[in-house]
């Protein structure tokens, strides 16, 4: 089995979190998207698609999307249970995991690749307009999910998810995308902090 | 136990498919989204999102997000499997209903939301050069689509799945949209008219 991993890309890093907090190992293949090496054959002859990350089994299945290859280990090794507990556990993962997913990380993931200068080659047209919408969309989102962390330790509950990985992974994407965090959001500012510290988050 | 529902949208179809091909049966709540009730009250104070569907259980516990339902009936009743068996095919479909979602069923609903007049109120702001770009989008993944569906009856695997709903939904979807599906295209062609054929597209 082998991982090939985008280095610092928001999805690849999901990915090498979750198997953190698995405490699963896996070969990694470094790809230098910089250089724009998922775009080679390498990769594309394994995800038409061109996109990080990419896992390949022994007997040369490949999986791709971050949250399928998440899920095929969770599968393989379910605990600690990061999909949530249960039924209504479970759907509770999947919703905020999909919350934060199309209400942050999404429009993050837009307002850095339709305004930054180094996405040009990237995306293809770039639409700023499209881009800056995003940030406000991001930031509307926040305010609704600081009212429900003042409620909870975590994003579903009072138990670490994928939800939170992907909230880790989509706030710190808010960098380069150059959106702030408003300071009066103390309950999402002290969620993010005590993920960030978690030695995951360095993986 | 309610299911607050929007009538001919998509998220809301998607789920009134899954849970025709479980066999199960929830009282509906419908929800006039022409006249925008789904940003009245009822809605709004249990999503906050002011999306549908909206699961309201009997002890008023709220679920969102169309794949969470689904997945929570799932939990419910795992027969038929409509989110995959094993690690690898559960994956396959977690990997394929992403897929189709964010390659097919996003770029149709941007295509539509950000280029159709009637959506004017809905998408603030309506961004046309980006809903236009995404009309490429959707076709692009098509075609990579139609040599998979050349390999196989459905599009996770041998077996019917979520990954098939939320396909169907995207391209029935396209037709507001005004994208069609090129003649060319004949596997996407079969297996459209083999879903659509099926009594849960009517649900």
């Amino acid at each position: 089995m082998k991982l090939y991993d985008g280095g610092r890309a928001p999805n690849p890093r999901r990915v090498r979190i979750f198997l953190a907090e698995k405490g699963i190992s896996v070969p990694l293949v470094p790809v230098d998207m910089g250089a724009m090496e998922h775009r080679g054959g390498e990769v594309t002859s394994r995800n038409p698609l061109q996109r990080l990350p990419v896992l390949e089994l022994d007997d040369r299945t490949v999986l791709t999307e971050s949250v399928a290859i998440c899920r095929y280990f969770d599968e393989l090794q379910p605990e600690p249970p990061l999909f949530g507990r249960g039924a209504l556990g479970k759907a509770k993962v999947e919703m905020w995991q999909r919350r934060i997913e199309f209400n942050l990380f999404q429009p993050v993931s837009h307002a850095f690749r339709h305004v930054h200068p180094a996405m040009k080659e990237w995306e293809k047209p770039q639409v700023p307009e499209w881009g800056e919408a995003n940030k406000s969309k991001a930031l509307d989102f926040l305010v609704l999910l600081d009212a429900e962390l003042s409620l909870r330790e975590f994003a579903a509950g009072d138990a670490f998810s994928i939800a939170d990985i992907t909230g880790l992974v989509a706030i710190d994407f808010m960098k380069p995308a150059r959106i702030s965090v408003p300071p009066e959001l103390t309950n999402v500012t002290r969620w993010h902090g005590a993920l960030a510290a978690r030695p995951s988050a360095s993986a």
